[in-house]
């Protein structure tokens, strides 16, 4: 192969692993999903007692799965939620909408991999930096933790909304 | 052409017909867009005078317009807000979820027909009826005018949320 070849073809395998590397991972693995925001939406959130409001999206794997009612989720079902202070709107103070971003949460379906937290592998980015959450993999104990109470649910807080 | 390809085509264009009657249309014309939940979402936000949880979707042309900083936004937009009774999570009551579906309201930019009005066209459908709001196409001059305080934005409460 000619030598200008070897580098346009290192340039590109370069490139790839840049891209790859750019992206947050979390300390079991998962890496941020960056299409989070253009996933069709599951249903909007409003948490009081954090002061966030949020919105739930879901990659077509896991809406698919929900509107057949499926229980648990099928592998490959991806759901994110993201969470922004709740500001009142500055033109219409009954109104709160997003302020500032806070985080954005995966849960990531795969009954094998993650078969010890009820299928679902848990992560968490943090703030403008998307800065992983949690020091070692252990920290998905408290995701899981608190998922619990809705293990029949497929440990899913989020149903889809009532839509005529 | 033979009798049965003319009761075919027939029966064809009923059908065509009768699917396009059964979507609810308000006193100024526009139609219900049925694909509401399955266009991208913009922002979800929260009315605590009504207590109301939502959740703003919009088509593609409207996103990429938002997206690129259009101001206007170009013709063919369409935003739908969609409204549900905010209601506590019963297995974790800090949080705030959809309950039952209250409306959904839709701004269909078309700066020629609509002119009048910010060139925005307004509908709202109500309920699990879907109930066109408004006795005749004067409604709007409540919508528009409650939308006015943010006319230097195109006349949307609702901004594209930060997200890093």
């Amino acid at each position: 192969m000619p030598k200008t070849l070897w580098i346009v073809l290192a340039l590109v395998l370069m490139a790839g692993w840049a891209g790859a590397a750019d992206l947050p991972v979390a300390p079991n693995g998962i890496a941020l999903y960056p299409e989070f925001m253009s996933w069709k939406p599951l249903a909007p959130s409003y948490r009081e007692d954090k002061g966030h409001i949020r919105l739930i999206t879901a990659n077509d794997v896991a809406l698919a799965g929900l509107r057949a009612g499926k229980n648990p989720l099928p592998d490959g079902s991806v759901l994110a939620k993201v969470a922004w202070k709740a500001v009142k709107h500055p033109a219409f103070p009954v109104a709160t909408e997003p302020g500032e971003f806070v985080q954005v949460e995966f849960m990531v379906k795969d009954s094998r991999k993650y078969a010890a937290t009820g299928g679902w592998g848990f992560a968490r980015f943090v703030g403008k930096e998307l800065k992983p959450y949690g020091k070692d993999p252990g920290f998905v104990a408290e995701c899981f933790g608190c998922h619990t109470p809705v293990a029949a649910k497929d440990y899913l807080f989020t149903s889809l909304p009532s839509v005529p």
